[in-house]
């Protein structure tokens, strides 16, 4: 049934034929998988894949490698149908040629994972089926094609008209904040008081993608101040004590944090989506808010400054080092070394001002001694900056970061 | 950029540069397209796409059949891509090798598609252009192969896992309810005091799947009848004056009327998880209903009849006609001529009544003399009933109909 | 127990101990209630209640009759138990003292009452009690206290904190819109397209209270319409035909029908603070709305002309003489004798304009010649024109509507 | 005015013209509260109420004080006005002499607050005001009569009617779950973690009413432990590490915590409704749910040990001492002396079982030296069982619980 799946088959279940791996009938996982793509399918089809997942739940690590096995190898492609339908359908183009060469090219795989999403509660489940797979790429690179149909499905499933956006605040559910704790990645969240602050204050926002079918399960999220001026430290921004101020007073929404949720949704992207659409939001609530910038981090600056052909890092010098790292180092492509700035820079903000003593936790000093920076989010201005960013690989950056930037003599 | 795209894409441009096809900055659809899909499309997808659509809805009937030609035959794949990408995957299989074959595998119209699909309401408009694209397909087949993209993309979107069951009532929003009354294609719907007949009493339901993204649009919807014992008369079910019975009374649920709303989702199918699903819950919620029957037209009994070898039709033996013609008459695959009995036998359903006198109305006498039949969905018996359908193409019948048929003398 | 109930319980229970008063433990309404309001009250009041509305909803008109003279009369406040604990209160205030006086004063009827509205749905069912109480008022006067009881618990009970404001609109529950379609007064709704034409377009809004307990019910609905100008016909304003404009090119709302709902809830005033919460909300959402008027009938216009020492109506003076009505035309306690004028005027509205051939429907000829008015809601004035009203019985207009009157030369 | 309000509104007036009590246009809050009392209130009602709550808020304790004697005093019946008005309606009964007798009767303050309530938000405001209120009252017994017309309004405001029962759970908003966390008064919660552990379990209940004007305040809950069999411990219920049982195997609900969330509600009795609406509702989702106990605490027991004629408590004993003071240990008027029994029992539970060792937490030692009752409440058996407790004062008691007090000889 595909060029190289009808040995492996039977080799995964030999190997796979474990207590799990049979279920009360005798069936194994590939009996019930090719049920569920046949006949059965169309009208058993939920219990069917209920049953999988369930299966699937149950699984030891080896076991569930060995059914991602089953999916890249069991469910390949056939070479011979893609080139015989290819040709017909040349030959004479027509819904059947196209149809049949069409199927032809899709892996059974990815008709297993769709028929596997119609049971209630199944795309979590598929969301973390993939994390399981992520894991195990690595060592098992033969798997990847199963991760390329992967990511195209979920491409297509969390497509941003299929998302919504919506508040988090302080009468938000509770399993859904306990998330945001847990998700934070930026600047961690250290109990139920923390995340109040963050959340409660009239001058604080926070707004998450979901997907309409894991409806309690955010997908990336953005932590927003509402402030007075450019900050220039996150420490004062989330400190303990400070005095919240009336979000009508705020001429600037900084957005601090961003965090993804899901690692079984690697590699598709929100984050310039959310971005944009919360600065939009914001503008529209707060019309006095005409700053949308981040207090970002630079992850990769020490790690630059150790072995770059700059001056040794002082007091004096840091803010202009940083600003240096951001402007000119560069990958073999091109593109910016730090991978905060590829995200922003990406999504056509600009540099706008770089801090010393902006984020003053471990953390933050041992990657880059402190500094921290604005991306600016000008809507007005984004399309052109990322035209540029993609096309010749400009950094937009503000007058005074180049200046900053240019003190900084590096060796011939 | 594809094997015969090129030529037709500046055909198509030359033809169709008409007033609505160039926007003020004197872009083309198919300018714009391939914006949408390049690196304009991950930072300003949105606005692109939102200009497309609205572009689109503008267009005359002559201008949406340029934008399908050029989506067949500009957005075309690449046959030579294919084949070189499928050699490489084979002589060296990876993740990138097998992205290569991917993406050349699929013509970039279904990328155009998911991209325009970003924009908040999308959904329901790429939903309406496949209808207008399915009017031209008899007149122009070579539009086919981008229907079947439509089909693909839309079998993956509307997946059981992202609709929603949802009961339909008198306390339903009215912009709903108005479009069951133009939607209801069994039984016509003809006042808002028929509609209320049908949902207010207390042994009346209404059901309809619901996709999230088009949360105000039905995507199929069901009436049901509670009743005591099977019902033999649809115009006595909808009677004005009857009396309604407690749901609680009821040991029957009756689907007397199946309603597909969109005729953009042509060839996705939702009417047999429908039926399961709504008699999954009633049998929950109202133990006390044993029997899940339909009372179904016999849509093809008359055509049939009319040159079919067997006795001519008078009150008596018109009953007998009818089990007859749903028992024997088959299309040249072996299937039922009937195509609600195809639906409901292909479902698991089996063939369990009929009744003349049933549906006196005008297209009831006109189409089956107003013979009318009962498919009983037995929960625990439509996996095996639907095996032997499409198996061995057996019609599961009661003894009752099978009898019934049997008096019907055909000529050898 | 009361200083004349004792008599009349004792024939009550004699004329009234009919079928329907006795329940099936042959316990009749005024053992059941005396129940209700003792220590049984308090552990199974919930059953009590629900029994004592089931019986009432079943009684015949004479029956419920009976149970209104049971509370008027059979739990009246007792004189002598007033006197004494006002002595004993003044005597020795405390707040034993006081509560035993405001028991006293007040009768147990209203306990009755509260106790009643305990069960899920009750408070609908007790609007309803007091709808059947004032049709019996002109013919059973004696009646009347009972009534100022319901009126006195509803005022408390429906106070503009436990409103909500809701818009209606062609997305709310049917069941709700064809109470709409019912209650409308002023302009009849005669089918679902009228109403539809009422609710879609965008430049037509509807708003309605709502009680937290009565959700399926409003108590109040206004009608608006968004318009360039303020308008003098309200059947252009309803024209079928009628090209919508943008909500957001409106000067001017135009409130052009307000419909209580509820006639058990006469007495109890909503429609002022509907009005003003309306254009304050609409002030804020379509801030390009500058003007709230209403276009109002003139109910008392023919009939007052009938008898008043003015001109004869002619097509050329009729707008003077609607002014001159709605000026001068007083009660004995100087209040204007047109109701509809008091309601705006008494709410703080100023009037106008006035307008012929504004309502040519049969009934806009017979009450006003198909005169109609303008108030103008200016919600800087209506705190100081509503004092003017009420103080020096002031009508506060506009010059253009003084000018109008004072062409009428009335006979000295 | 009134007959003795003359002259403390002046005195009031005098000592109270203190900086708050002065608003910018230099009115008192007497002026305003006769504001809001005449006919500005009709028209201007929701600005003069917002203007007092505002002012109320500001007040020092003094001042409130200052108000709440306004209110008693200021705004208290005139003692002739309802004599006069009784002999008139008793001599002319009619609809306008008892509205002038219910007038007279009533003291002004209560329509005080009624016209306050009339601001979104008033009803939470007016409960804070009567919390304050309530903790003058000691030192202040005159001001009780206020307090006595807030219970009165607060009963017909916060009536079962009015009243939502929802669940609260781990996916309730976080600013509702931070209120059971401060208002549990039984049981401490000591973290958002042992919150987590008695809403998220399977096995565990949570409820409260909720009032339509107050929808983020639980006015009451009471938290619900399914378990199999009685429990006899606490400690064992709420133990961090336990196994969750499924509620379906459950065949007992314990509720072992009701807290009351309002201290201005106090004296609005819920408790009795809340349990019995709990179990019916769990009584019909959970049908293996048979028994609905409590777990009570003693609180009263070792004070009573302390002084009774009794045995010294031992090991052996305590049991039976519990048993023979929740049995024998009453009040002057006949009355249990234990406040928990109290309020069981007068709902219609019965005393079905006694424990030591139940509650070995500082304060369960200090209180009833560890040991806890369970209240049975039988749906089918409480009318009854209160209908005994409050006639002849009967404790109804398991026979187990009479046997193991009898073994108890008290000294003659």
């Amino acid at each position: 049934m595909s060029f190289f799946g009808g040995l492996i088959s039977t080799v995964f279940e030999r190997r796979y034929r474990g207590a799990s791996f049979v279920d009360a009938a005798g069936r194994t996982i590939p009996e019930l998988a090719q049920d569920l793509l046949g006949s059965h399918g169309e009208v058993s089809g939920g219990t069917l894949a209920r049953l999988i997942l369930d299966r699937y739940a149950a699984m030891t690590a080896e076991e569930k490698r060995g059914f991602f096995e089953f999916m890249t190898h069991g469910l390949e492609i056939d070479a011979k149908a893609v080139t015989d339908t290819l040709q017909t359908y040349r030959d004479e183009p027509s819904k059947r040629s196209y149809r049949a060469f069409a199927a032809a090219c899709e892996p059974k795989r990815q008709e297993l994972i769709r028929r596997l999403n119609q049971v209630p509660g199944a795309t979590a489940r598929l969301v973390a089926m993939r994390e399981d797979l992520l894991k195990l790429l690595r060592a098992h690179p033969a798997l990847e094609p199963l991760d390329v149909d992967f990511q195209h499905l979920f491409s297509s499933w969390f497509n941003r008209g299929f998302l919504v956006l919506r508040p988090i605040n302080w009468g938000s559910p509770a399993d859904i904040l306990e998330k945001i704790i847990a998700y934070e990645a930026v600047h961690t969240i250290d109990s139920w008081d923390d995340l109040r602050r963050r959340l409660q204050p009239g001058d604080r926002r926070c707004f998450g993608f979901f997907h309409l079918a894991m409806a309690g399960e955010p997908l990336i999220f953005v932590e927003v101040a509402l402030t007075k001026g450019i900050p220039n430290s996150v420490q004062d921004l989330l400190a303990g004590g400070r005095d919240a101020i009336e979000a009508e007073e705020a001429d600037t929404a900084v957005f601090y944090s961003i965090s993804n949720c899901q690692a079984g949704l690697a590699g598709i992207s929100f984050g310039n989506s959310l971005i944009k659409q919360v600065a939009a939001d914001l503008s529209r609530d707060l019309p006095s808010v005409k700053n949308f910038v981040t207090l970002s981090p630079i992850p990769g600056l020490n790690k630059w400054l150790a072995t770059a052909d700059v001056p040794t890092a002082t007091a004096e010098n840091q803010r202009a080092l940083a600003a240096h790292y951001l402007l000119e180092a560069k990958r073999g492509d091109g593109m910016p070394v730090d991978p905060v700035a590829r995200f922003h820079l990406g999504n056509g903000a600009a540099l706008h001002a770089v801090h010393a003593g902006a984020d003053v936790s471990e953390n933050g000093m041992a990657q880059s001694g402190g500094a921290m920076v604005n991306y600016l989010y000008d809507l007005s201005q984004i399309t052109s900056n990322h035209e540029h960013f993609v096309t010749d690989k400009t950094v937009v950056a503000s007058s005074e970061v180049r200046a900053l930037s240019a003190t900084i003599e590096t060796k011939p």
